[in-house]
């Protein structure tokens, strides 16, 4: 075990039973749910407060034993595993709703609040959260992944929707960022820099979250389209033709036989855009007529409108449980996910080389996207533990990260670094990775927060 | 003059004649639009391109010399005073308009290219960009301000609407930030991070900036209120009603009064608001319609609608003037502009509160504000050198920020901390501008970009 036995004291005395270093937690904590390994966290710890995440960060800075935040441990590139050892702060018993303030949209909540709980809390007011990757993430790790999902295209990612952080520094020193004011210009935009930070350079322990206003009308469907190219190429032209979409999301004909399996659909299996309109009565209408006639310009059929809540609610929760459904069309296999983001005119010359590579791998490797924002995913199903499977993977998904940087996008839309993504950093950033590194040891000079993820390793 | 004779012929080889030492170019760039004073620079560079302002950076890394961006100048806290000597480099050659690429609603510029002359270029196509100070002021400097103005309620601060970067760091090194793509999460948000560092932290040479397309239909309309506190919570219920405003603009009795003599209008002098509608015709009328409803019910009377483009330009031209307008009820007056920015449930009495402060200390100070934001603005008239006025005019402003404090706002809305809002930077971030002050010594040790700006001194 590598925190000595003083540290170990010290924590105890601090936490009482809220650490843990036996070996059931640890696996737990060290679990993931991708095809990325790791040795478990020596201990565990499960701080209610501030001032407990605090003490904490204090006797790992004294003890130099890396601390990595953990939420709900949804992320996919490896972000919460202790790949150096140390304590996992598991942030589950943060999780209460401090501040509902209707008047002015915002609520505070602590960080292992997740969406749905926090959509619960909500309900009543007439306002909700709008940012919701398919997991049930706590909102503390979606704020450190600056995590989005299938309404980013209307409400923005966790960037756009996290006003103000306190936010625990390696060295104890607690620190908040933002303001309840809408926009500010004072000083360096540190709100920013600690959304999509994951965990590297501190530990949030409160969220300042703008909410939305319930639309009056909700509209949603889902329609088939003969090509993968041609329900692409619809999803370009509608963003170009500036229909205010609140969802735009693409499965393609894998994904739809794997709905067919799991949820008992009867979805031609063919590539399928699945949308959603908010606003006001007479604009959801319109809305949608204008989209259907772009559909239908790209062969778009068998429109199937979802009017009640309860339709729509299945249809999300269908195209949520697309990743379990796609794992259950190879039994067994775990999945590769990669997240390329690209300029929307690249859209679907990116998304049909990628389906043609997987092609040419032989791996099975359906493709569902946030196709509004230019994102898009290949779920590439391997068998655990097959080399050969993992290393054409692994191929696939940085021919997708190339190609996607050739045209000016990104190496992940949504789902950030981890251990996962670092070797493309310089891909991307150039000499701005080692402007990232150079901000981390800023901020943590003793590299006790999340070491070995995201930014270059100090030297 | 504080450059050594070998740091000025390096320049000199480098620039030719785009270098000047003259008093006269010193002058100019040693000016501010306000009561704040300092030496002028000891030179003025005017670099055509990345290559040249990286070059310059590297001389001036060598010699240790100060160097502050200038785009036209327009910022009000003293942002590019030359306080510690050194050159100014001025973006005004830097003024080209790289690529539109109107698919992608994107727009490639230099930093040197002003809001007006890009939006001359844009007319064609369909698209605009929107952020608008009311000064014709440069991308780089908006940028580098974190700038905003009337329709950040609809369409975002330049936080929101820059998708990429080209910086140059103070040793030279060229970065280049985000990316074409809609979003991202590959690792700190360096783009972010510069916007709003009022070139503490590097050069802006390149920015990527997000577009919308023009709108189907936009209505303009004036209204008189009977008092500035119906106006203002006029518009906080606007705001929770959530009408989707392009502009809601506040101007009190003074402003209107102002207006009357200065464009020859014949405003009742009373509080107004200003408001414009973006969209397709029938949402635009609807939400005219529940916006007069709103109205009403706070007693706004004698809408005015500027139906034509040119009643509607006028209109603008009109609030964007507000500032000489205002200038102009004290002859020879200079003014000391404030900036809070509140959470919408404390608008009104924080406006009234500075109402009732100006009047108390005696001070000419008609108030002006993008009030959908939260934000206003103070125009406190003062006399040229005199001290007891400036005084009065400087416990005002301290006491607005105070009393923004508060309630959770910010000390500065969108024109930024320069020199004139550092002493108020403890109050609001607290050890955060220790932290931002760690983020410039990692990326500028030598401490030559714009020096005694923003961030603490280094010690
Ligand atoms: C089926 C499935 C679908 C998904 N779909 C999406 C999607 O659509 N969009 C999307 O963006 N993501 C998606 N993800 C990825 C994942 O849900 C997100 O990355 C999510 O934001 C992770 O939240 P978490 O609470 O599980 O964080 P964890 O996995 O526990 O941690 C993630 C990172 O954040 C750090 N961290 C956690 N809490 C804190 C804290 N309080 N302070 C500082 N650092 C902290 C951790 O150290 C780690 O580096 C999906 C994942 C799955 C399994
Ligand atoms: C009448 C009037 C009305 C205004 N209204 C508004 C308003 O509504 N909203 C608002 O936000 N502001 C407003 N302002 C303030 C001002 O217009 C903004 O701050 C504007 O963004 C400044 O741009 P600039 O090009 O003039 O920058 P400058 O004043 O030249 O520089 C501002 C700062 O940016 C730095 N800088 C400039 N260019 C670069 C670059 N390329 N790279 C790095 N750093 C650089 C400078 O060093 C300086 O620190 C107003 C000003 C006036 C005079």
């Amino acid at each position: 075990m590598a925190i000595s036995r003083e540290a170990t004291e010290k924590l105890a005395a601090l936490l009482g039973e809220r650490l843990s270093t036996t070996q059931a937690e640890r696996d737990l904590h060290g679990g993931s749910e991708t095809w990325h390994r790791a040795p478990p966290p020596d201990a565990v710890v499960w701080p209610v407060d501030t001032i407990e995440v605090a003490a904490i960060l204090r006797i790992a800075s004294a003890h130099r034993i890396p601390v990595i935040g953990w939420g709900t441990g949804t992320s996919l590139e490896g972000h919460a595993l202790a790949v150096r050892g140390g304590i996992s702060l598991d942030t589950s018993r943060m999780d209460r709703v401090i501040e509902i303030r209707p008047e002015d949209l915002q609520v505070t909540v602590q960080p292992g609040v997740t969406r749905e709980a926090l959509n619960r809390e909500l309900r009543a007011t007439g306002l909700f959260f709008p940012v919701d990757p398919g997991a049930n993430a706590s909102l503390g790790g979606m704020a450190a992944t600056r995590a989005s999902g299938t309404t980013a295209v209307r409400y923005g990612t966790m960037r756009d929707n996290v006003l103000g952080l306190e936010v625990v520094l390696a060295d104890g020193r607690v620190i908040r960022t933002g303001s309840r004011a809408a926009k500010s210009s004072a000083g360096y935009d540190l709100t920013g820099l600690m959304v999509g930070s994951e965990g590297t350079l501190g530990i949030i322990t409160e969220l300042t979250l703008r909410l939305h206003g319930q639309p009056e009308e909700v509209a949603a469907a889902v329609c088939a389209f003969p090509t993968l190219e041609e329900a692409v190429e619809c999803v370009t032209a509608t963003i170009q033709s500036g229909i205010p979409m609140a969802r735009i999301e693409f499965v393609d004909a894998g994904i739809a036989r794997a709905f067919n399996r799991s949820a008992g659909t009867h979805l031609p299996e063919q590539p399928h855009l699945m949308v959603e309109f908010h606003g006001a009565k007479t604009s959801v209408a319109s809305d949608a007529d204008s989209f259907g006639a772009i559909a239908a310009e790209f062969g778009g059929a068998g429109f199937d409108w979802a009017s009640t809540p309860e339709a729509r609610n299945q249809l999300w929760r269908m195209r949520h449980g697309a990743y379990p459904a796609a794992l259950a069309l190879r039994p067994g296999a775990t999945a590769v996910v990669t997240d390329v983001c690209v300029p929307m005119s690249h859209l679907a010359e990116a998304v049909s080389a990628a389906a043609a590579d997987i092609a040419a791998e032989g791996l099975m490797g359906p493709i569902v996207g946030h196709v509004g924002d230019g994102n898009f995913h290949a779920l590439l199903l391997i068998e655990p533990g097959n080399e050969v499977e993992l290393t054409a993977a692994k191929r696939i998904a940085t021919r997708m990260a190339e190609r996607a940087l050739d045209v000016g996008g990104t190496i992940t839309g949504e789902h950030g670094v981890g251990i996962g993504k670092r070797a493309l950093m310089t891909a991307e950033h150039g000499d701005g990775w080692q402007v990232m590194g150079a901000i981390k040891t800023a901020l943590d000079p003793l590299g006790i927060l999340n070491p070995g993820k995201l930014v270059p390793d100090a030297n």
